[in-house]
């Protein structure tokens, strides 16, 4: 087997993935704060623009199902926002942490499911040798509705 | 126009702010770990020593109003904190990740709103060039009953 | 009094403490990443193998020594995942964070009694010197229904 040696730019177009225009801050925070070569970005929300393209608990008005389209439209924002800060998505070296939060129910236990649809985005893209740790929550809720919110921690290449 | 050449303790003089004594602790941790050139409090609640200003849950108990009141009394913890921690607020060269936490109802959807109330206080405190990446979700409950937690990363001048 | 010279490996043994295989992710992620010097954790459950040890909401299913308990094994699964990437738990130069996370009721206060038995442990084993910055919230559910879920970043020796 020839080792992969496509790029995560070159990933994104076979995928055939659209990205969005990069999420903009809905109060008195900038998009992401690069220190030393770790980058922090801002909560990505499965939003388009400034409205969320989902809303509710998952458990209780959304099932896994819509958990996971939501998870993939936050991650689909992460990989927009990184461009945007970056230039390219070829500059990530590694993702550091992905933290998934989901809005859901005191009896929901399926949160790694969902979380999973962001995960498989951010593996397809950046590769399999940079994939993330992970923290997944189930929490009360999260801005403007949205089903489901990400944390990213991001290594850049020198 | 001429650049503004203040400093954070400048500014919080002159925004007249008179910071409590720094939280301690209340259990088996310490108020804050700098690794490195980046400084992780430990999170701050809306305390006054070691009791809550104010108990309950965003949505239900509270309203956003005084949400962001818990929020201006947990970051004021934080610049407490911080010059305790380093001495003086002019040796933070820039707040990396503000995450704040809001107690809240599953309903509930104006966390951003809540979250302003820190951000504004640590960006007219730090200067518009440090202001902060950002995490807002809400939570089923926070320790002692606040309305609002806050996790602070700061990058420490060298 | 002498200075502790000991070793978290050689404070280990003599607490008597017998670490579990290292937990094995539940989807698309990897059990730790390394940057730089900071190695950060998945988020640790109280899991034994792929099964939660304990089930349910702190404050309505369980009690404040139920939930201290599934804290106390989250953190026995972080001793052993910590030991598994870094060979021994003596690389450890300082625990930066610890985020414990409680899945706890609206009106529970109390999250700082179960975050501690995951502090105490921590602290037994590493030693006061490295005691972490520590973030708790309670939240709405965790994976698997776990009751706690830790979160740690980690200084290694260089």
């Amino acid at each position: 087997m020839t080792p992969d040696i496509s790029t995560a730019e070159d990933r994104l177009a076979k995928l055939g993935i659209h990205l969005p225009d990069a999420p903009t801050p809905f109060g008195a925070y900038v998009p992401a704060v690069q220190t030393g070569n770790l980058l922090f970005l801002s909560g990505m929300l499965a939003t388009s623009g400034h409205t969320a393209t989902a809303v509710g608990v998952v458990g209780k008005d959304l099932d896994v199902e819509a958990g996971r389209k939501a998870a993939y439209t936050a991650a689909r924002n992460v990989l927009a926002l990184t461009k945007q800060q970056l230039g390219s998505l070829n500059r990530v070296g590694h993702v550091v942490r992905l933290g998934v939060y989901v809005a859901a129910t005191p009896e929901f236990t399926e949160h790694a499911k969902v979380a999973d649809a962001a995960s498989e985005l951010l593996r397809d893209v950046f590769g399999d040798e940079t994939i993330s740790s992970r923290l997944v929550l189930g929490v009360a809720s999260l801005p403007f509705g949205s089903p489901v919110e990400l944390e990213v921690i991001l290594e850049v290449k020198p």
